[in-house]
């Protein structure tokens, strides 16, 4: 059995790319406001930019908000992931951005929701219940997690940035999601937890690879939300070049031409990957 | 227009109840694990408890965990409640327990499934990304959030309990679960925000009811997880005898007569409040 990541890092290196394109059939993207229309959207974004994804990350929410339609309209969108995989011969990981978090059964009730019903490889979760609402996702190693740790929204500061007392010496000083970090790394005994860090947030996300030496981040921001694609990755990649995740949704699906919009997303990544490379960084 | 916590307190002074009956259709429940067995358990549970029932919270794991055919299931045990509270005559809110909590145009979706595609009239929120995260669920005075706080679960303590430094004069030294309580106390101009604090805690209800002291709670963990009802009401209730709603699941819908089950939670709740109110507590 491989682990998540190890999957996730061969469909890295088989398509060259950190690029995640995410799957929001946000209304105001659609033609119609329709179940029908969300999944068109995304059919159409799938097949496009496959060969340059990463891995493919759907938003719950605006499937849910079509109600049971919605469920199975992101059903077929995740199938169609699968078989464009096959077609291209290299599976590509399917992250589902629901944020979920709960405790026990209701978790064990995410969990199988996740990775059996909708059959995606990954989910994005919340950290604030602790571990034990974390343990149902990440039992089976081929299934993967991102942790919320520090987000790209404004308001990420109200309880993400609060600087820890000195209680326990490892923690002393710390903003809560630097600790949130370093318990992600301590739990991901399994390879299969990473962490959302928002590019928006350059400082932090240096703060949270220092904390989080081994780990991948889901670094939403880049583009719609400001975020700067090379400091990003400057600031979150791992020594081996990858370990960062770049979402991008609306800069692709607004293009008027998605594929080539997602070709050159690759390609300015790889540049930069090259050029890091090449500094010895 | 009136605020959610109007409403419900409309509810409780109609019913005499802070019981809010749990519609968490868990497969073990089940006589098969199939959504029209998961919509049959709630439908039963809404006839037999709504005269004692200060609200309804259906868990959306349990549903979700059945896909498109479980949102249909969801939908229709929160039409029944409407429904059933018609021909009571006296509303029953409708809590969506789902612990969302996302951004911007995602929250709004996920808003917007809550109150309009399904139907409730509350929804239970993560606080981790802070107050953006929070508004699109808060606009609507007539609808409104319960924030996780301190929740009932063993790793609550993971990020909840830790211990805040002197940045800022008002948060010095306090858990983070009480900052959380003080940010929501403050942030509740519209009467609509509650928050989530586990009756397994009941030190840590009574730092919550000290730190938010106008503000609803939900507490869970009442019955299967070991938490006792008269500490909660001592540790919760506020001067006027309300503010803490007792969420039940498992020890009514396991039980022989759960019409009985729940008349029997109503009146010992009624007979702690009366006692309190006696000992002019």
């Amino acid at each position: 059995m491989e682990s998540f990541f190890s999957f996730l890092e061969k469909r890295v290196d088989d398509c060259s790319s950190l690029l995640c394109v995410g799957l929001d059939p946000h209304v105001s993207e659609l033609n119609e406001p329709t179940p029908a229309s969300a999944l068109d959207f995304c059919l159409n974004l799938v097949k496009q930019t496959a060969p340059y994804a990463a891995a493919f990350k759907p938003n719950a929410a605006f499937f849910e908000v079509f109600g049971a339609d919605g469920w199975t309209a992101l059903k077929q969108v995740i199938d169609a992931i699968q078989e464009e995989s096959h077609r291209l011969g290299s599976m590509i990981p399917v992250i589902l951005d629901a944020k979920r978090g709960d405790i026990a059964s209701t978790a064990e009730a995410y969990a199988k929701s996740t990775f059996e019903t909708l059959g995606a490889h990954c989910i994005t979760l919340s950290p604030y219940l602790g571990k034990d609402s974390i343990e149902p996702f990440i039992q089976n190693q081929e299934k993967g997690v991102f942790l919320l740790c520090k987000t790209s929204n404004p308001g990420s500061g109200d309880l993400q940035d609060l600087i820890l007392a000195k209680v326990s010496e490892p923690s002393q000083g710390l903003h809560l999601y630097e600790h949130v970090a370093q318990l992600a790394q301590t739990w991901n005994t399994k390879n299969n937890i990473g962490l959302v860090v928002g590019a928006t947030h350059i400082e932090a996300m240096k703060r949270v690879r220092a904390a989080a030496p081994d780990l991948w981040f889901l670094a939403p921001g880049v583009g719609a939300q400001g975020g700067e694609l090379e400091s990003a990755l400057r600031a979150g990649l791992r020594q081996d070049g990858r370990g960062v995740l770049i979402p991008i949704s609306r800069s692709i699906s607004r293009s008027d031409n998605p594929r080539k919009a997602a070709a050159e997303i690759r390609d300015q990544i790889l540049e930069i990957r090259e050029q890091m490379h090449r500094q010895g960084e």
